[in-house]
This record gives C-alpha cells, sequence and structure tokens, in this order.
C-alpha cells in the first residue's frame, strides 16, 4: 500500500509537502483542505484536489495517510479526527502543545490501528548529520560541551507563530526541532534535566530568543540557543572534547572543520600581556599546533522520511520517528516552559 | 604619602607587579618576601630587597603598602597580618576562598585604619572597556544577552591552580576577573541568581571548563563561559540587543563592531530552503542591510589601579576596588559554587 496523501492546513509548510512529498517515489498527494478557501483553490491551482470540507478529505476512500499542517494549537483535534477516520497521519511538528493532548492522539493511532508520526524533519538536515557523525566517531575523545544554536537577523516571527493561542514562540517552532535532533543523537535515556529562559526581544506576545541547557547523566552538558536578532554570525554547531573541538557554521556544512591538538600541544606556552595583565593559561596555541580535518561527508535525504513512513504502513519498517519519541521531547517542552516560568532547574 | 611596596609572593604576579608597578609616578617598590628562598633571590636579582622572613617584611618601617600575591588560600592571613602591621594592603584576586574570611580581612583594615583594596585589574582590560563603552552608549537598545567567552587553547591548568586546596580552579583564577568586570559594570543590586556548571576537561581535580547564567532585574542574562581547551576561536564578547549586536573578538579589542540593522530590515524575508526543509525566520538578511559601525576607541590604563590606591591612602580619591564591591563578587561565587554543587539555580 503505497501513501495517498491528503493535506490538512495548506499554508506554507502544507504547500511545501505537496510540491516535495510527491517527488518520493510511491507517494502520490491527492488533494488539500484548509479552512480557507483561497487555500483551497491555491491546491486546485497546484493540480490537487481541493477540498471544501474536512470531512470531504476525510471521506475520500483513495486517501489512507492525512498531513496535519495547521497551525500547532490544531494538531491533536485534526489528526484525531483523521485516524478515526481510519487513515494513516503525520503530524507537523510540534505534534502537540500538552502531553496529555498527545497521550489522546498515540490512543487514537492505538485504538485505528494507523501508522501515527511526526514530521521531525531536521533529523535529515546536512548540518545535524555532520554533527552526530562526528560526535560518533570518538574524534574529539569525551565530549564536554555541544552548542546547537542559530539566530537569525530578521527579528520576525511569522504570522500565527507570535501567538501564544496558536502555540506560536520559538521553543515550538524551532526548539522542538533542536530538541528532537538531540534526543535522536544523545538518546531517549541521557538527559536528566533542563534550565530554559526566554526573552521576549522584538515580539510582545510569544519568546523569540531562548537559551536552555539540558545536563546528561554521560558527562556532557548540551546548550541549545535560539533567536530572531543577532547581527553576527556564530556557528550551528560548536563541540567542544577532551581531544578537539568541531564547528560547523551553518546549515549546508559546506564551513567546518574538526579541529585537533597536535604534538606542539606539549610545548610549553608563553606568557602573554593583555593590556592590564599577563596570561599563560590563555596564551594562544603556536601557529601550526591546530590540526585541520575536514567536516565529513554526508547526504541526508529528506525524502527518506516518506519512504520510511510508506514503508511502515507496508509493514516493511519500523517508523523513525516514533510517537514515543516525540513525547520524550515534548515532555521536555513541558518542563522547559516551566524552567522558563519559574527561573528553576526542572528534572526530566 | 606615596606608596612603597613590599610585595609578599614573588612568583609570576608577585614579579610582574615589581616590574610595573614602579613605571606608576609615586609608587617605589621596595622588595619582597617569599617562602622560596630561590625567589627571595630572584627578587634581589631584580635589584629588590629579599626579605628572608615576613616579619623582617612587615617590620621595615619604609613599607607603607603590602601587596599579597600568594596563592590564593594565603591572602587572608597574610593580607591580615599585614594590615596588623600597620601596612596598606592589596591582595591579588580571588582576595579570598570564603566571605567569611574576607570579613576578617576587612575588619582588619578597619580596625587598623589602612587602605585595604584587591588587584581586580582586569576591569582596565580594553576589551571590558570597550563593551561597557558600547553597553551604556544605549545603541543596542535594551540588551538582552551580555556573553563573556574565554577559551584557551592549550588545555593546562598551571602550578598551584590546579590544586583545590590553594583555590584553584577557573572559577577563582578567571571566572573572579569575569564576574567582577560584569558587577561593576551592571551594577551590584543587579544580579538575581545565578547557575553554574562545572566540567573537568583535562585537568582532574579543579574545574578547567565553567559556564554561569547570572539572570538581572533589568531585562537581561548575562552568559560567563571560560575553559581552557576550545580549539575553535569564539569572540570575547557577544552583545545582543533589540537594535543591534556587538562583537569584540580578543582581549585587544582590535577586531569587533557594532551591527545595526538599516532600513532593509524591514524587506519581507524570502524563504530559503535547507536540506530538509524551508525557512523564513532564519532567513538570511539581505546583503547591505547590516551596518558596521566600529567599536569606540578606548585607552585604560592599568597603572590607574595603583595610581588610585596611592591617591585613596593619601585620602585624595575613593578606592576604585572597594571591599564591599568584592565583597559582592565572591557572595556570588560562593554561590557559583553551590550551584554547580547541587545543580541548581541559586539566589544573590
Amino acid at each position: 500500500m503505497a501513501i495517498t496523501l491528503g493535506i490538512i492546513g495548506f499554508g506554507g509548510m502544507g504547500g511545501w509537502h505537496a510540491r516535495n512529498a510527491c517527488k518520493v517515489p510511491g507517494i502520490t498527494v491527492k488533494g488539500a483542505y484548509d479552512i480557507d478557501p483561497v487555500r483551497v483553490q491555491a491546491a486546485r491551482d497546484e493540480g490537487l484536489v481541493g477540498y471544501d470540507t474536512l470531512e470531504a478529505l476525510l471521506g475520500d476512500k483513495e486517501i489512507n495517510t492525512v498531513l496535519v499542517a495547521t497551525p500547532n494549537d490544531k494538531h491533536p483535534e485534526l489528526a484525531i479526527a483523521a485516524m478515526d477516520a481510519g487513515k494513516n497521519c503525520i503530524s507537523e511538528k510540534p505534534v502537540a502543545m500538552t502531553v496529555a493532548e498527545l497521550d489522546q492522539m498515540i490512543e487514537a493511532g492505538r485504538r485505528n490501528g494507523v501508522i501515527f508520526t511526526v514530521h521531525q524533519n531536521r533529523r535529515w538536515d546536512k548540518d545535524f548529520v555532520t554533527a552526530k557523525t562526528v560526535i560518533e566517531s570518538g574524534d574529539l575523545g569525551q565530549i564536554f560541551t555541544i552548542q546547537s544554536r542559530l539566530h537569525g537577523t530578521g527579528g520576525t516571527v511569522f504570522g500565527w507563530r507570535g501567538e501564544v493561542e496558536h502555540g506560536g514562540g520559538m521553543l515550538f517552532d524551532w526548539g522542538v526541532h533542536f530538541l528532537d535532533q538531540m534526543y535522536y543523537m544523545c538518546g531517549y535515556d541521557t538527559f536528566t534535566d533542563v534550565y530554559c529562559q526566554f526573552s521576549r526581544v522584538k515580539t510582545e506576545a510569544v519568546e523569540d530568543y531562548l537559551i536552555l541547557t539540558l545536563n546528561t547523566n554521560k558527562g556532557y552538558r548540551v546548550i541549545i540557543e535560539i533567536g530572531t536578532f543577532l547581527l553576527h554570525d556564530t556557528p550551528r554547531w560548536l563541540i567542544g572534547g577532551e581531544k578537539g573541538t568541531c564547528y560547523i557554521q551553518n546549515f549546508d556544512a559546506k564551513e567546518g572543520a574538526v579541529i585537533t591538538a597536535n604534538a606542539k600541544e606539549e610545548d610549553e606556552p608563553v606568557i602573554i600581556m593583555t593590556s592590564a595583565g599577563p596570561t599563560r593559561t590563555f596564551s594562544p596555541r603556536p601557529a601550526g599546533s591546530k590540526l585541520y580535518a575536514p567536516l565529513p561527508q554526508v547526504d541526508p535525504q529528506w525524502t527518506d522520511f516518506y519512504a520510511n513512513v510508506d514503508a511502515a504502513i507496508q509493514g516493511k519498517e519500523e517508523l523513525i520517528v516514533q510517537p514515543w519519541q516525540v513525547r520524550k521531547v515534548l515532555c521536555c517542552i513541558e518542563a522547559c516552559f516551566t524552567s522558563a516560568k519559574t527561573g528553576e532547574v526542572v528534572k526530566l
């Protein structure tokens, strides 16, 4: 059984799925429903079936899988409706705004015997797969810090992503991606607690800057920092280990390196002068005493997400994005909100 | 009364003071005492009086001011002895390892009617004064993050700085400087709590990496990160405000800028593609839409530290480095140790 997809919500992401999922062998995108008739027409203009009602889409026997790509607050209701109509369901991220809602979604999948998953597409981001490959290589030795950063320069949060009631804010928008990456990479029993803080720099209603620390039971610490307005470039990834450092500058993983120390490390550092005093600990490493290795070449294919869902529906593969995994991440997100509100570290 | 200085502890910092304090008008460096006779001889070799005992130095009527530049654990005992001998006293940083000890030192200054201060020389660091000038200019608008970072590449903590019993570790070595800078810049009633974490990356006994968050009652947050082994360059300062961003790359403040957004900020950003999906929030700012202003030119003179102590002894100036200020910072350091141990946020 190949996927015949119906899309609920034909905004930016819904349209993007329509134009890209169809490139995956075995996936047919049949049509879309949106509460906005203009968008239903837009779907028709792209050669899809435009459904005027949710019932019409869910009643289409050809559709066996529904993608929910609405504002975040509508994911649970629509996903449950789709699964109760016997469809497999892919929810956009964040799957839900509370764990309680997610549990209802998971239960709907179980009782209807359908596949339920979440579009955590950034597991296929090139920068992330590169970072994961470097960390798993062991080249950095025991890691002490993993820093995942993304700073926009526009200062803008778009549309409903700026509204609390629709699940706006950076934690739900990008925090969920970066947390999902960390759990997927570091393991689902690795994180012990979280400390998370928000700022509202240029957006009134929701956090447009966040920084969080995830502590682990494996001797390192994870920092995730996301904002919409910082005008100096920072590396997307900075990973520090006892043997070396890796940085990955951007999403495309073109700029970056795995830097290790060569034998000159053992040289006695000279004392250097700053304007107000000397330092030996922070004297620069002698020229040539850092070894730069290129980043490993990886070529993740986002289309594997849909190929996997298709294979899972056919019983040929385990889902890559498992509901219990997104539940772990959503528990962490709830803890982040609690931490940001109380100013305390929250156990996971 | 000009300063005639006697130095207790003629190691790296003691020798540095001897060679530099003497450049300040009004300051005479008379001699030094060290528990190690080799270092006493080294002082003599530099043309100073070498005292074989502490009593000999403290008994020298010409010396009116004593600098304590020993390992950290000896500062209180020696500073108190100096003040009880009627000398003004300058302690190296960290002034003490506990607030209780510092209180005894402050009391010794009071009861003997002498000047007591601490060599928080990094208030005169060029990078710091530049950052302070930028922040106070208001050019960045409301600040949301101040990040003060320093990463060494050698991975080495030298001598007694690697030993717990002598007050080793990065928090006492450099943390005290960066905290002192923050309190001095942001105000002594600004910080509300602290969250601090340690790693031991390449040093067994003490932390050689730390990261801490200071929360404020002024709408921003401070991060201090210090380590001895990260091989990718990070800016010494990164300051984010609602109107722009400042970065200062190094101690010398040569590389850096105050970056603000020009009118093109209002342009509608395009949606960009990453390998696994689109983003609009994180599309790059159009070329030319960042305005780069040079860093303000500042020229702090470390010698002002000694000039001020000299003027304070003469009753002409207030001390720049006040005991109550270093007490605030030491309270914060105690809170940092508590936080690092308990994993909790600690109120200040």
